[in-house]
């Protein structure tokens, strides 16, 4: 459901004039993905990228996202390189688009979720953490929680997904940003670790992709993040021996503080108000017949739910 | 727009085993295309297609389309291989369909035609007519003359299209099918040469795909579809150098007898005609919001009006 953007060969052509890849061999639209278009493309030099940034990725933020990118990849991270064109640029006009040209990646998502990938999985996890230091700039989460309340105040008619659903939300929201901790290790975090965007190869990591989320923010928050995305299974139960095995590959490669333990729960609880409140709002916006699947926000609050009523990290097998 | 049929990557590492094509390293769902969901495929040993057939592919014709195309690149045309399994199949049950791999082809489509693609087009139409010869079963043209009767009789509804449509396409389709040739040259063409299904790589034709309509019939019809196909403008005026491009390329491999040249008016005619009434049909039965793009029939009436207005083989440059 992705390309959005159609590119001719001819202005494709003329693109990869700035670049020193080889000429055009052939390029496809890849179907997947619901942020940007994607194009699988083949160059005299191999196989690439080519994503031409959409209206719901903000352009300013970009040099940011492609910088932290190659910072990661110099620092021993399997991620998609940007390849820079001869003056030197890596973002550049296209289709009437910002695109750039990253480095093709081996690999496949896991459409269902097996206890073995989640150790990797947090092992990939603290080593993006890892390798982001030393980027100096910082790009703020603008999906935080200083965020939460004015989008949910954007989810009007949240009653007709679930009656009383937005009184419901209101109340935790507020219990979730009085108690959300401070003074935690922050940095570079990835913030959309879904498994769509981890590629497996021979039960190993070949690599993590769309870095359009991330921002500098707590550490253990992404952690968080990854507990909801990986751990649950399709009935909304949480998986212990899958999270188990996320953190023990998390604190295999970047120990937790004592403080991060313990927040556990209200970052869980906050990771999932922020997929619930996003997830809401394209929800109750989406208009109907549009070309992008709407995901249900219910998913969120039963994990929410499940979060809320944790009594410490012990419930996630710490 | 494509890929309606979605695969899991367990899935497909099991499907994959029946081949010896080495294991699964990545996928992703290709955008283009209408009929069939189609998938870029890597394993250990390169780059392949991967087709699920989808409901519009009548799946008892599945056997002879990739029967012919394992013909045609036998005989030297660049066309997609059907990969066969261990067992010797080409076609395999995958997520509820029936699937096929095929070798990967580099090149680009032209999203605009120029007169310089024309040429090279023509000479591979005739060599892949020239190439089939030898494969020995019929596939019988479903959308030829014989059906365009009882297909113009479901455009029911074709007035809302243009006041009158409904008449003068009965009063046309008498004409021409009243004058269809008959002792021609037959054998295997493609019936949907049609710019992306041929793929340009350093301006000489890489490969010719999407062999899903092909058929026996006469010759010199593949050649009047490539002529509405190839050589209209997008004003719809007609461009003689690129069809005289075009038969120049076809005849410098395969001579025209004069019946076929003298048919080729009639050709042109049946030819816009086969293609206006699938896209009527189409048009008049795809509900709004749809995810399919509906083509507008009336290119095809404007296509059909020139052909109609011709005196002979002489307009397109013969």
């Amino acid at each position: 459901m992705a390309v959005y953007t159609e590119v001719t060969d001819e202005a494709l052509s003329e693109f990869l004039a700035r670049y020193e890849i080889g000429p055009l061999v052939s390029y496809r639209g890849i179907a997947e993905g619901v942020e940007n278009s994607n194009y699988a493309l083949r160059t005299g030099q191999g196989d690439f990228i080519l994503t031409l940034y959409e209206k719901r990725v903000n352009t300013a933020d970009l040099p940011w996202f492609l910088g932290l990118m190659e910072h990661l990849a110099a620092n021993g991270l399997s991620c998609p390189l940007p390849v820079r064109a001869r003056d030197g640029r890596n973002l550049n006009p296209l289709a009437g688009k910002i695109a750039a040209i990253t480095t093709f990646l081996p690999g496949v998502w896991p459409r269902r979720v097996l206890q073995e990938h989640c150790e990797p999985l947090g092992a990939a996890l603290a080593r993006l953490h890892l390798a982001g230091e030393g980027f100096m700039p910082a790009r703020r989460n603008d999906l935080g929680p200083q965020a939460w309340g004015s989008l949910l105040g954007k989810c009007t008619g949240a009653d007709a997904v679930q009656p009383g659903l937005g009184q419901e939300l209101t109340g935790w929201l507020e219990r979730i940003v009085s108690a959300w901790p401070r003074d935690l290790p922050a940095g570079h975090i990835h913030a959309d670790l879904f498994p769509d965007n981890v590629f497996f190869l021979d039960g190993a990591i070949s690599g993590l992709i769309d870095f359009y989320f991330a921002c500098t923010d707590l550490y253990a928050y992404d952690l968080a993040i990854c507990l909801n995305a990986w751990c649950f299974e399709r009935d909304f139960s949480f998986n212990i021996t899958k999270s188990r095995a996320l953190l023990r590959g998390y604190t295999g490669q970047r120990a937790l503080l004592p403080a991060e333990c313990r927040a556990l729960p209200v970052l869980a609880q906050g990771a999932a108000m922020r997929f619930l409140l996003t997830r809401l709002y394209d929800w109750l916006n989406t208009p109907e017949g549009a070309l992008v699947v709407r995901k249900d926000p219910m998913d969120y609050v039963r994990r929410l739910r499940f979060h809320l009523a944790v009594e410490s990290e012990a419930a996630y097998g710490l």
